[in-house]
Parts: C-alpha cells; structure tokens; sequence
C-alpha cells in the first residue's frame, strides 16, 4: 500500500538537520522527495564521517552515520545553482512541485531567484516551507544558529545540568529534530489546506519556537507564578526532586518515575527500607514526588547493592514506574523498538546489513516505508531530467558545462 | 482568515501532556476540538496547581499551568463514561467527528466499547489516534508509563549529564512534549490521505519511539561503527568538547557552539588568548571542536573576566557561533519569540492578561490562533450536545442522571 503522501513531489534544497530530516519524514510518508545537492560537494552532512568521532581503526570509518540518518529514501540531483541552466532545471521542477523544503538561512533562496512571489506566481499551488533557526521576523532573523544555541537561548540548557553546577545542553540534539518534527508538520498542515482552497502558501518552523514548544509547562510556570524561575533539574526534573531519576545499581542504573502513596508501602518493602515508611519526609506524597532529598538519599545507598535484573524483578512485582536505563547498544536491539519499526534495518549498498532509526508514526492503511538507503551523490540526476523532459542532449550539455 | 484545519471536528480523550498537547496544535489550526473529560474530576493536569510547586503564597496559587498549557483553544465537555447515556452521546459526536484523539493505555477505550473496529464500522472516514508510551505493538504495549521514563529508556538520559557523573534527565519534559509533535503528525499525514482515499484509518504515534526519533545521527553512530557507545555528553555533545557549551562570564553563562578554522584567530584575538592560537591542541579544528580538552580549561578561565554582555560584543564583532543562556524570564520577555508568537499572549478570565508559550509554526494564508483560553470543566456540554442534536430536555435528564 502506498503512503500518505503517495504523489506528493517535494524539492529540498535543504543541509545538516532540520530541512532533511523533515524531508525523510515526508518520504518516509511516501512522498517522491528530489534532494538537490551542491554540485561536487553535496549535503555538508556527508562528511561526518564514523572516523571524525571514533578514529580511521573503527567499522565503516569513512561512511557518513550522519548522512544515513537524515536522508533514506529520497533521490539525489546534483546542481551548480550559480550557473543560469542549473536554475532552469530547477524553475522547471518547481514547476510541478508540491513542496519547496528548504533550511537555508532566510534570504539566501531570494537571492539566487527562487523567493515565494517569484514562485507561487510560476505555481500557485506551491507550498514554499522554510525552517529557521530565529523565526521569519525579528531582530535574529538572519542570525546564524546551531542545536546548542537553540538549546541555551530556548531554556533547556537552564534548567539541565546538577543544580550547583554549569547549565547543559541535554546531549543529544534534541533542538534541531524536534525542529525538523514542526517543519515536517507545518508542511502537512499547508497540504491539507491546499485541499480545500487549492492554494500554496508560505510555512516556517522555527527551532527556537519549537525548544520553546517543548517547555509549556515549565515556561508557563514562570509566567502564571509572577516570574518565580526554577532551579536547574538535576537527578529528576525542575519540578521534581526525589523517587524521580537514575540510581546506580550493582551493575548499571535503574530510573524511577514517582511513587504515589497507594504504591508507596510496596515499594519499601521490595526496596527493604520499612524504616522509612512512616518517616514524614519520605512518606508524604508531595514532599516524596517534589522535594524528596532524604529519600534520595536512602535510594542512593539501597540500590547498589542488587543487580538491575533484581530490582527490576522486585519493582515490576508491585508496579512501580521504572526502567533500566538504556544506552543505545539495548536501544538498537530492544524488541520492543524492533517490533515497532522505531529501530528497522537496512540494506545498504555500501556498507551491506545495518540497523538504523526508524519512524515513530504507525498508519494502519497507508503505512510508511523506512528501507530505503539514501542516495548517492546525483545518483538520480538523469532519471530526475528525463522525467522533467530534459532529453539525453541536454543531459549531455549540462554534463560539459559542469550544471548537474 | 481561518486555520488550516478550519471545519476538521476533533473529538479527544485524553489526559495530561501527549494526547491534550496534540490537540492544542489542532486547536491552533483551526480544528474544533471537543475535549471529552471525566465527570466532576476533569483532566488530571487541572491539579498541578502553581502552590505545588510554590507554596501557596505564589501568585495565581491556585491556578494549573500545566492545563493552560495543553488545553487552550478546545470545548469542554463533561461525560461519565460507565453510564450508558454517555456512550451514546460519545458514539453520536464520533459519528460526524474526523478524528478521535486519545492517548488512554492501548486497551481502555476497547472496553469502554469504543475500539477501532466498532467506531469505523460507524463512520469509515473516522481517524483513530493514539497516542502510546510504547507503541501499538511487543512486550511492553501495557506497561505504563511517563516523561522520565522515556527519556531513560530512548537514550536520552544516558548521554546527558558528566561523563563521571550519573545520567540525567534533561530537566524539562522533552519525551511527552516531542511525542505530541509526531502524533499531531500522524493525524495531519491521515487527514491528507483521507483525501485521497475517502477513509480514515487508525493512527499510533509513541513516545519511546519519537525519543529514539530525536537521535537518529547519534544512534545510527553506534549502529554503523559496530557498537561504540559515546560518553555521556558532558559540557558540549556526545561528539563534541571544546569550544562548545555553557562557560561562566561575570554575571551569568555564554554558551559557544564551535568555532572554525576561519573565525579561530579572530575568536583568539577578541578573547585574548593569543597564547594559544598556534598551540596544537587547541588549533586544531578537529581537536578543538571533538576533544578540546585544554581550549576548555583556557576558556574557563577566561570568561570570567567580563561580563555577559561585554563578551557578547565582542563575539558577535566576529561572527562567532553565541548566545548567552537564557532563563525563562528571559524567553518570556524574548523580543525574538514575541515577534514570531512562540511567546504570545493571553487573556484569561480567571487570571487575566498571561504570557503563555505559543506556536512554532507559521503559516501565510491560513494562520494560527494561539489566543483562546481553555475551557472550565463542562464550560461547552450544554452547546456541544444541542449542536449534536439533543434535547434541553435530554440535557435536563443527563445532568439528572450524573451523566454529563
């Protein structure tokens, strides 16, 4: 069965994180995403290579993880977007595209003759979406960004991180692919309205507004109490201190989630600690769930002395909210994430067999597809001109010009 | 101009953040939501009162962020769903709804009568989400569930905080928050295909898997190189240390995100760290950027020299990667996010004119409302149920009965 997106033509134009990994989604949802590359160079993201991080003795040392991660599943043209016949080819695309995705910074697209008036004029039904670092207005507008900025001028970083220690960005690049997740849903929502008003119009997504989107909670917080600003999270979260966060174990760590007060005598049993039952720092519920630095204490020294299998057997038994703490080894082989498809695997024409992140979204009807590799540089550049009507000649042309 | 999703009927059931935060971004584009709660009680987050985390001195004490947060732009409709008068009101609203909006455990609204296959079987252009802390299928379908939870089994919270510390949470509800954003998703991806295909279809979108989602570079790392596993990121990222992350000036905390080959001797000038702009160990752009273990210890010291915004000024005279490390104080008064309304504000009958968080995505032509309060508890029964065909009389007998 196809996918929802089945028919829909997507033009990136687009580098690194929140652009591509938007387009994957649409892929992914079985759209025909057509990925224009700068000629010779191509997605910057192809030069992180395994060795840049792990050195030229690990696995695969000169394959792009980045680039995998951010591209299966689309078609790859390669273009020298200064030259005045690479700009044709892509006039012509554009001509019968559904979706101009692109994360180049605000103006850059404009400069070089493709900004929305001029578009949406050639083809009304265009949807032009753009994702920002700052947003389209405002002083920042054209200001240069990257994860970890979004991150500390977002409020993440503020409240990540022990509480008498530095601010942390939360490790892992939380900001740009959420970023790339509004991008990617602006640009549904552009689609389905073009269904009832047979019109494109302009999308941004923003990475700062979507750090800011992840936090309504907490940034609404601030403003409903007057201003009051929470201290940085530390072991659970800036709301709560206590049964909440990661305890070392014998031999890894086990993370907790709350213990409400129906649960609270079946957990100090399993947990050995009947001591602590009555003790009114540890047994009320909220100073437990919000303020629990004595029971975090008592954790602190319980915990190391079983094996997380042990504890897990001992919690699960009174339905106690916790996991073992997962490093991306169990990730890759968790059955349930396997199951699932949010971990799938790949045929990769270079480097054969691999398992790779998958999709979050299940359709029951028009299920996505996550199997395809990316494509090599300008792998698809004739297939794509021959379908835009460009014949071998002019193929050729652009060959000897050095346009594709 | 009304919202992309203008006429599109919306039905939720649904607790706390996935489910309500899902459908907030319908409700800003223009859906009518009917949000479905328990009989006297409400949705949960209607108790996360600003005293609990405050103290009841706090301004607005008494009021819930967290549900203004998750619930703005809906109708209220009260139900007690084991009455049978109140199933029939629900299968009458799912009966002309688009979609049904839930993230109830996998299982509960089967038995309450109201699975897939009995609602589609009613109305076949119905779209059945459900929003799932595991996903649809395997092991762990049941298990229950929250925020913490998914971060420390999807990887997240093994790769945040100090290498030689314990694992952290990322200290706001990023798991919760990025799972509403797919789930909205899948419901957009349906809505369109049911455009194409005349049918709705049931929709799951996971948490787990959406935080798995968030690292796919960093993931497929571990996939590709044959199983390293990073360290926990500390300061910088999983893959970067050095010139990355939050550094301690006079009065608060810059945060720097890599600085290039190009911008290296400016960035030693404006810094005054010279001394070491030829130093192997901090020149090195590979080095300074993937393991600076000395540009870091240099620029400890350093930064503590001047203030914030003395630095700032500097940087930003050559073009380096900064921004200082805001606070929410800060974010609510951001020029830059109450341009582009991801801070937007709120008049609210209960407290009054209130900062909130707004929309990450912008559209032109059909733009979204971040503007509308949400409902007291039932504030919409009566209208809702007129609208949908009964009675005051009907009306009269349900409030009778304790149905609504």
């Amino acid at each position: 069965m196809p996918g929802p997106l089945a028919g829909v033509k997507v033009v990136e134009i687009a580098q690194e994180i929140q652009g591509p990994y938007a387009g994957l989604f649409l892929a992914d949802m079985g759209a025909d995403v057509l990925k224009i590359e700068m000629r010779d160079i191509g997605d910057l993201s192809r030069y992180m290579l395994v060795r840049l991080i792990a050195g030229p003795e690990a696995k695969n040392a000169d394959f792009s993880h980045y680039f995998l991660a951010m591209n299966r599943g689309k078609r790859s043209l390669t273009l020298d977007l200064k030259k005045p016949e690479a700009q044709e080819i892509l006039f012509r695309l554009l001509d019968t595209a559904d979706v101009l995705l692109s994360n180049y910074r605000p103006g850059v697209l404009d400069r070089l003759g493709f900004g929305y008036e001029a578009l949406s004029q050639r083809n009304p039904r265009l949807i032009y979406a753009l994702g920002s670092s700052w947003g389209p207005n405002g002083p920042w507008v054209t200001r240069p960004s990257r994860d970890t900025l979004a991150q500390a001028a977002g409020g993440i970083m503020a409240k990540n991180g022990m509480p008498d220690d530095r601010p942390l960005p939360c490790g892992t690049l939380v900001a740009d692919h959420s970023g790339a997740l509004t991008l990617m849903a602006g640009i549904l929502a552009a689609l389905y309205a073009r269904e009832k008003t047979g019109k494109g119009q302009k999308v941004d997504a923003c990475i700062y507004g979507t750090v800011i989107a992840l936090q309504p909670m907490e940034i609404n917080f601030t403003s409903v109490s007057g201003g009051i600003e929470t201290r940085r999270a530390g072991r659970g979260h800036q709301f709560l201190q206590g049964v909440w966060g990661a305890f070392r174990t014998k031999d890894g760590w086990i993370c907790l989630a709350g213990v409400d007060d129906k649960r609270w005598p079946h957990f100090c049993r399993v947990m050995g600690i009947e001591h602590v039952l009555a003790d009114p720092e540890c047994s009320d519920n909220v100073i437990r769930n919000f303020r629990g630095v004595k029971i975090e204490r008592v954790l602190d020294e319980v915990f190391p002395t079983k094996t997380t299998d042990e504890w897990m057997t001992l919690l699960n038994s009174v339905d106690i909210l916790a996991t073992p703490v997962q490093e991306y080894r169990d990730i890759l082989n968790s059955e349930q994430a396997l199951i699932n498809g949010y971990i799938t695997e790949m045929e990769h024409p270079q480097i054969g067999k691999v398992r790779v992140v998958g999709n979050p979204i299940t359709l029951s009807d028009t299920p996505l597809t996550t199997t395809t590799p990316p494509p090599e540089l300008g792998q698809h550049s004739e297939e794509i001109l021959l379908e835009a009507g460009f014949s071998w000649e002019d193929i050729a042309a652009f060959r000897e010009k050095a346009v594709i």
